[in-house]
């Protein structure tokens, strides 16, 4: 008897998967994969005649978030989901019925005033995925003083965000104060020897405050996605 | 006796090759140096200029395929060859007479949207030197139940030429459920530690599923020139 | 008035500090720093005579893991503290009395057999902290249908723990299928362009599966301690 | 509807699956998961006792390859199944009755004589697997004089294998001459500059030459299944 | 009894300071954090509007330096503060009284032309926080005779900054024949295996010339700042 | 007695030369500081102003190159020096008598078509320096033939200049054939894995051809150069 | 007239400067180059027949530091120079009179117990050339109450020397808090995204904290002569 | 007709090459295929017996350099060809009888005391193919004087060898003050961020001094038989 045989048959079952196959792109037609999440459609590299070919088959009353959302996708949405709005900042489009926030808070603390739109990313999603999100920005351990001033909002998150461009030290910081997850997130934010988000993905890697994991340079969506499924259950 | 000068002989018989010399080129005057393959013109970082006088020189019942071409080039090229058409997706001119498709199928499979164009120049490639191709896009690992749901055209294929960004799993999937060869395409789509397709290159590089190669990032053309010179003998 | 002056006030309260300074390392001597996780020794780099004179000034009450401990190490310690016992597959030693497992599981599940040693730093490191564990091994992409048929293990998990080396594309195929986070751990196994650990990293952070975060490549423990972490509250 | 418990379903037909789970190692128990292949097992970074624990669960008349074996590996397969035999050179165990060599034959070209083990572990695994093979060694490009003297064995193979460390120039040239497809394997001999493999991975990968791709450094055993798996069909 | 809550209490002190939360900035209203030096704003990353934000709220009365300012930043400051000066081959903006030269020379020497935009970042900064400067430019190691001849106002200096691209071997032959500090500012000038910038960092990094250390590419800023730092005292 | 003291006084000796200190740039008055060789000035980096001030100050008498120059530099220069000619494709403008050619030949070899602007920088700037070239265009080892048809030009050459981007490997043919010296310039022509001309610049360093160096990557001014003082003596 | 010759006429000078030529060094005779610092000899790489050679001419009044010195190469040094002690530690050997310290105190910190042969590395040295030293060890940014409980010895300084591995995180923390200079020193300590220094490297390179300066990873030695000269002012 | 056919009949020639196939080498049986140069054998990475079958089939009268030869290889070689000698900081065995010396001399200059093997490597070689050699040891720029003192040397050689490991700044300074061709060498010796030689590597590539070319790290044996390519003619 042949083994890829079997694996064959096994995979048959995948056959009824009831997804719309548009060429370019094949869409979940039975909604919420993920139970009380919304699809999530990642904008950037996409030609904006695809992104309006998907969502043209969306049905029309699936929550959904685009992300790396310039305003020139908002508008091409617009016209097709009246129902959504744009968070500018975290160049994120919402469409739908926006879920009830719920469960304990996330803290999204960020090093410096450039590092605003990644922390943004990180949480609008966390906000549009049902979290409550405290902001911390500007918080850099260059002045440590104003990290340590905002330690209650901190201290009391479920999971800590935390945003950081340059050297990524701050990660490393937060860890070392707080008994929650903290998800590190590098930015692209600084120059030379930064090499576009190299340095602080290194720098949060090696934190030896144990509790940090890190996601993706500049990937603010995944911090705020994972923090809310933390706090999920 | 001299060794250099036996070389030196037996290379004078290079001398007889019959090619064009117009300083800035040379091209093979002798037609098919590959049997049954097109003569084929990379276009990226040539001048205009250049693809012209090359176009100018080339005997007009030659078939050729120009890649990486802009619309730009294409007009530039119908001008001299009336016969030619514009793939504009793959980003190809075909010029000649079309071959005819033949022989066993190709599968050219793609992790995500913003991958076509790379996935496309494999297909179109493989179709213009003669294979017969069946496209299966927006599989990528994330969604590994839509890979699963087209595994019959996959199966089927005599080659299998896998497309994916970011991080590029998709080629060992495809390589663990596959009896043929695997070609995997590393694409520069993603961003931060994708490292303009640094990521998917290593992932495909040590995939642990036998059967797998890899070529240079974004080189579909590659690819699909490969797939149709295993399927032709 | 003098910002740094200020600064320098706040310090002061730190001064209060219980711990034991014995020259080459500082002592935490109030114990439990983090509520309910034992106290932590990194033993890799570190001289035999620092460790030892560690555990000597160690209240001898206290719960200590030490990490990243060979045989040597094991014996050295469990000399001065009898109430020591050796993880040997995971490098762990334990020392004092065990805490209760309670809450949901974790999974750990890793691709190959050379990935044991980090899941099982891994696996004890969550068990020593409190968590239960399901360990599901040799389930690596070349034979996903081995992955698959362990699916209820790590869809009952409430975080799972991928280890993989070589390619890494694990935790996103795991990433993809569970809704819970999924911490992906590179590890150094692998050859050539594996480059100790680099592509597994890359892969994970790469992921376009939301859910999934990264640690320090072979860092076991970390990934470990984080899960038990997201477990507690 | 929720798409999670649609997969669930789908998942569950893997269970079915008969494989052999030791703990450490899934083991399959139907026999020939490829058809026409034997079974495969890495060695590097495996443990003694888990090689052990492998053969001895393995069925008796199943037939083996275990590759980057030592010395010490062979003694200990050999004492389990006595139908072993060990290529030395090439790092690989053969156990069980051996397959038939049948269809075109395949080149394997090597640029150094340090390149030799990585070009018989790709010449031995082909043959292993039931190719006939041609072995052109130590024809640089240094001296290319006696690439071109062997290039009637080159030119008659339907797959070409070219191993070479160094600058890895030899695949390029190669895939000049030939019509067939070449699977470059860059090798990890070299210094300096040559950073254990990377240079001539480099380029291998950027090989002007269509028709080359590229698997691992120093892996000739992927390069040996897969032209093994070109020729099959 | 609990140490994370001991450092609770300790961090309480820091709720004291009075720094001014404007959201995406925290400002400090304590003046002069450290003694003697102005308040330093880096615009590099930082969007139009939040630049005008911070000046808004910081004290009419302090001493601003807003670096990597381009001439619109400047346009900008101006408005609000009108006693603002610009400094446009350093990308310096200056607002308020300017401080007295003091102390012992700096000496700010650089390789090429083209690295005279970070040496002045260097000069400029080292001037407004109150040093008295050198400039040597133009003397290159290709033409060292140009060094030499100015030998007299680097012996004479009390620090000397040494900015240089392309190859970096200014800081080694400058360290070589001070007996002071020597600060090196690799630049991103240059091309190819330069890197922007890796080939002068790495080359200063391995000096061996006691007494040189390093700061980011192009961070003349951050050099110039140190440099005032050590006359100071 | 003092060492530094001593070096000091050696170090007097610079004082005595004549060159024009004009802040941005040190200008050497004694001209032909290489004997036979014109002044070089690498513009690319520069700013307008710069080069038009180094111009002005320069001896009318004077023979110069500026490298790296566009079509703005040239004009600007003409109406400084009206004695001076445009190399378009070399981006070269040479300004005053022009050097008699002398010497052997030297040959200039180039890969691609898109290789031909660092070729015919070399091509020029070795004819500016007073030799005689001999190029050879679009030779690349995918089509050796057309390399081996110019055996004569290349086995004359007194030295051989080989420009190639993508893979490099014409670097190690040709000096695997040549007796005389190779100069191998990697150019950042290419995509993906060649890495802007990281590839062949690493399989330049590796060329087990012995008689092959290596200048910076589109370094063909620095080729040419190096190929005229070989040639000078 | 020619330039060159010039140049020629000053190099001249050089003529005189008294050294000891032995072939495989070239020992300077005349004492104290740099004023009040002794010589210095880096041993790691030279071979044990290079150290004795170097001793036995230097003249045995002259005050000498080792650095990487091993046991076995003390023993050498301490049979030709009986004034000899060993730093196990920090792997330096003096040898003659030790300097009196003066001035104001450096502070040595360190991130872990595995640092300490480089802080020891840069302490030591600083003593030996003069200068006061305070160490805190072991105060890492997981546990800041640490460092913080220590500001004292750290305000007080006039230079700190701050070492840390893994990531890196101290330098920024100290630089924020201090006003004085501060020499980041990076160790090899770590494992796997470490990258044996890389990570703590990029992290001080990119430190925003202003005056934090970086030297060579693991090069205490470097940081221990250069915050002596700060001093010694 | 066909091209690949017109190859082919051109290739036939390369047959007729006497050379000696060993199976894994293949020996060149008509001596001198460079005129003048000995026959060349690599040693690193071949195994003895193969090193020892290649001697055993060399002609009995011909001359050879074995490179990267350790002590053992040497007692192989000399057992069967008795005219052999050992250099052993060059780790060159040279068999047959010498080349006379003539033409002009080659300088070679190096760093640091470390950097002799290398330096020997190039010196040995140069004189071994027949070139007269200066050596200028020790005389990196930490202390230029010393250079500068032996600038006779290094001014009359009509090729200047400089080797340099670190941050290899001695190929720059050389550059600018000699007016012959000067092949730099970097080594692997340094630590930390010399990255095994990809430091120096780097600073000489970026060489602004014009003349400058470079080889790979270590390769001491092609800076010395290029330099006596370059003296030849």
């Amino acid at each position: 008897k042949n083994g890829k045989t079997d694996i064959n048959e096994a995979l048959k079952e995948f056959k009824k998967f009831p997804f719309d196959d548009i060429g370019f792109a094949k869409i979940d037609t039975h909604r919420n994969l993920r139970k009380g999440f919304p699809e999530v459609i990642f904008c950037q590299g996409k030609k904006m005649k695809h992104i309006e070919g998907i969502y043209r088959r969306i049905d029309k009353t699936s929550i959904v978030m685009a992300t790396r959302a310039c305003k020139e996708v908002f508008d091409l949405i617009k016209k097709i989901r009246n129902d959504s709005v744009y968070f500018e900042e975290a160049r994120i489009v919402f469409t739908g019925k926006k879920l009830k926030k719920a469960g304990p808070s996330i803290a999204v603390v960020s090093a410096g005033t450039a590092d605003i739109p990644v922390a943004e990313e990180a949480a609008v999603t966390a906000e549009l995925v049902g979290a409550k999100v405290d902001r911390i920005y500007d918080v850099g351990v260059a002045g440590v003083h104003r990290l340590f001033a905002n330690k209650d909002k901190i201290m009391n998150a479920n999971v800590v965000i935390v945003v950081a461009g340059m050297e990524g030290a701050l990660a490393s910081i937060v860890g070392g104060v707080v008994d929650r997850p903290v998800i590190a997130v590098p930015t692209s934010v600084g120059y030379g020897a930064s090499f576009s988000g190299i340095a602080p993905l290194l720098t949060m890697l090696n934190s030896c405050a144990p509790g940090v994991s890190v996601v993706n340079i500049d990937n603010g969506f995944g911090a705020g996605y994972l923090a809310a499924m933390i706090n999920k259950k």
